[in-house]
């Protein structure tokens, strides 16, 4: 596998230099949630996390790497992304690339047990690819993944992952969305009808799949170079630029041509009773049967689709865009400053590229069996599946967006224990003790003596509603001081109301419920 | 870093190798968790996460895998079992070993933004040691880490800490546990009066931390070796065999040799104050000060500590039970083959490890700094920080040992949707759809015509207690039929109650709240 070109050198300050003798950073393309960030990503997971286990979905973990040799051959042209383990004695690894083979490789391992499984899986995945941050494209990143594996009747399971798909995108409010679908065996069929020798099937598809991001000329001067007829590549060309529903469908099969390829009648077959359920379950109008949708992972079998956000600027509306804007700077005569900055662009900062798919999957029935062999009777131990991984750091990024810089209340206290006066650690730290024993979320200043202002301040900046205030002559009276935080008081309610010291939990609790 | 010793060949059976050219599995020492396994895992991060925000903690999320000299010089001699990534021509970068190394690169990255912060993280940290799998000693592990960062009056978070470790592992109920206590500053200020030389302090600091694996004389030896005089092993002895509660601070504080000593001194005021505020928290009872405890890692500076589950058997009960049994079978001639045996044996498969430490953690002030640097003053960037780490993958053994062969419900279901007579696919789809938009999780069989009997097992097998029945004559009345799968009654009453369909997700609801 030929490896990416190399990195270019961390660009260090002399200063940095001198100070350590490290960069103090993250690795290339990975990156650290903040507690803000980590309160968005965690009502994220909640949402996907609902809406899968609302479809039965049970939930496994794998490890973070594998053999390496489990994902060889897995991933077509990607797998010189994969990322290995060093070599330190041991078995050869390397870290996952997807959710799809690791689960694969469990039902081979454990088919017995679960012949058929509805799973979901949120984990991280690694790709050495170029990563552009903003856009949420990373070399670690998580993907929530829904599969379902076993022999069923054809096209139930794949009906009710479209409908999972497009209940996750509509609780996730991502914005308007479609979602291209295609069939590997009718792609397949118009390649054979349009007379592409079989050894290019799977390089004609690469070229294809590339039609969201270029012109059909590109593609098509692709395929020549890559070896085909011209008059072949034309004749394609009429079939992969259609999309459409399910009257694309009705037409297809009317295609006399194409209709005495086996494989594309049994492509077409499939997409039409897959309509009928999408009607059923009321998701049609989300799904453009697209045939110019290929996917690079090998392994897929029948179906697969990609989603793709419609509000956000598409990778070929940003490069015509620039393309516009180089022109009008090339009649300015500013063609070469421009240019020369084009070249410069670092693609670890090129953030010309669109968010593009959201999600996306297919059938992939002979993984499995690609692992787990044959029976003692040369039966193979196949296990049919069909999934959906939702690529999460795109929606991150675009609910991100949304959120803009409104301030996010990422811990979850409750109450601020505080004192005026002496100091008073030990009664504080007593009274928090008497809260969290209550399941209250509670915190107090880790001072001795802690000025009042400053522990204001905390409740201010930590967004905590309610404080507990002690003082010397409330506790030799037996009492404590609760006081809402939020409503900005002043005079005499500023101070907040007395309660009796055995009776502050009941009181909190009450004020909490109507918070 | 000298490399562990190199590991033996997989064996395969000459069937395997016949069949496939590679081994079906996960690596050495990770495993897959089933969704049996991941119900029981996710109430645990629950119960940790409710303690941990009760707290005032709030989460981040940081790389699987850092730079490698962020790594560097951090684990003393635990470094060589980190895992490093292949270099394919980028960044040098190794697994994380821990989650408190990258924590402190996080703050010293971010120190402007969160002088002081409560962290929380749950998340798998990677060594590369020998595996005991029952035991839940793993190469790939989750660590649920909580620290608290920021400048603050001695022994307050320390405090804290320790509350928040004995509420975590009394809610997880695990059984009964004690927390050993020592602190780093005592320990080298009794090594100094002792008389060891400077150099010595760590190695000799790393032989007296096996003292509850070994018997004092064996420690001794070993300190012999690493150059100790006698003299000096016998008379750290005395101190690092004694345990104790508050009574044991006041003996020491009147051992007029060691309170020469100002770093023993500083370690016994620091010791002292925790008990005072471990008394007004109400944990004392669960600590107990012990000065064999050392720990192995480089970057504490002040208290540490580790908790161990008292109702688990220890290394040391485990070998001296194994001693006993060897030297019975010697007695009785069986020595030869005993003794084989136990050469033989894989330390993958080596299950004579107790369960030891189920937590631990300490005070690290230098961290921060270490990789913050200084400021153009030439002031050290520091932020001091205490923190725990339980070890859930142990947690995780104890339970399901508790727990047993009781069946699990891991999915979420409520409500399969079934048909009598003609199969009804697409009606049992529109009534799952119904079901899912009001939120309610349900399924349905993906046949066209199910089995009767087929829909019930899975009613049993996944543990769904409603079912909604569809049959012809009821659909033509606009009637469905809802069952009660969990009750096993008989006769007319198990056919279930017919209400009409606009009705039925309301009384699905009902029936859902009494569950």
């Amino acid at each position: 596998t030929p490896a990416p070109a190399p990195e270019k050198k961390e660009r260090k300050s002399k200063k940095d230099k001198d100070d350590k003798k490290f960069t103090l950073k993250t690795p290339k393309g990975t990156t650290d949630f903040t507690p803000a960030d980590m309160a968005l990503r965690d009502s994220i997971f909640a949402t996907i996390t609902r809406v899968f286990q609302k479809h039965g979905g049970v939930t496994i973990d794998t490890p973070v790497f594998e053999l390496k040799e489990i994902l060889s051959g897995k991933y077509g042209e990607d797998s010189k992304l994969i990322y290995d383990l060093q070599d330190q004695g041991g078995e050869l690894c390397s870290l996952r690339y997807d959710l799809t083979v690791p689960f694969a490789r469990f039902l081979a391992m454990n088919g017995k047990q679960y012949p058929a499984m509805k799973r979901y899986q949120i984990a991280k995945v690694y790709r050495r690819d170029q990563p552009a941050m903003t856009k949420g494209r990373r070399r670690e990143f998580y993907q929530c993944d829904f599969d379902i594996a076993g022999q069923y009747d054809d096209m139930v399971p794949d009906a009710e992952i479209l409908a999972i798909l497009v209940e996750v995108l509509t609780e996730l409010d991502v914005g308007r969305f479609l979602i291209k679908l295609n069939h590997r065996a009718l792609l397949d069929g118009v390649f054979e009808v349009c007379g592409v020798p079989t050894d290019l099937f799977r390089p004609i598809s690469s070229a294809v799949d590339k039609m969201d991001k270029m012109p059909w000329a590109e593609v098509k001067a692709e395929m020549l170079q890559k070896g085909l007829d011209a008059a072949i590549a034309d004749r394609i060309g009429t079939y992969v630029q259609r999309k459409g529903s399910k009257e694309l469908v009705a037409q297809l099969r009317e295609d006399a041509d194409l209709i005495k390829s086996e494989r594309a009648k049994a492509g077409l077959n499939d997409v039409e009773l897959l309509f009928t359920y999408l009607d059923v379950l009321g998701v049609t109008d989300k799904i453009s049967f697209d045939l110019s949708l290929a996917r690079g992972l090998d392994y897929y079998t029948g179906l697969i689709y990609e989603a793709i956000l419609l509000d956000e600027l598409t990778t070929a509306q940003i490069l015509a865009a620039k393309a516009d804007k180089e022109k009008a700077l090339a009649a300015s005569g500013k063609a070469k400053k421009a240019s020369a900055a084009a070249t410069s662009d670092d693609a670890d900062n090129d953030e010309s590229v669109g968010i593009g798919s959201i999600a996306a999957g297919g059938r992939y029935d002979e993984l499995v069996g690609m692992f787990a062999g044959t029976t003692k009777k040369g039966v193979a131990n196949k296990i049919p599946c069909v999934g959906v991984s939702v690529g999460v750091e795109r929606v991150f990024s675009v609910l991100q967006k949304k959120r803009g810089a409104a301030p996010v209340k990422a811990n979850a206290t409750q109450v601020y224990v505080m004192a005026v006066g002496d100091g008073l650690l030990p009664e504080r730290m007593a009274v928090a003790k008497q809260l969290w024993e209550a399941g209250i979320p509670a915190e107090f200043m880790y001072k001795a003596k802690p000025k009042l202002q400053a522990q204001f301040n905390v409740c201010d900046k930590e967004q905590i509603p309610l404080a507990v205030i002690l003082g010397p002559d409330e506790l030799a009276q037996g009492l404590v001081k609760i006081k809402d935080m939020r409503a900005k008081v002043e005079g005499e309610a500023s101070a907040g109301v007395a309660v009796k010291r055995d009776e502050m939990v009941a009181e909190i609790t009450k004020r909490l419920a109507v918070l």
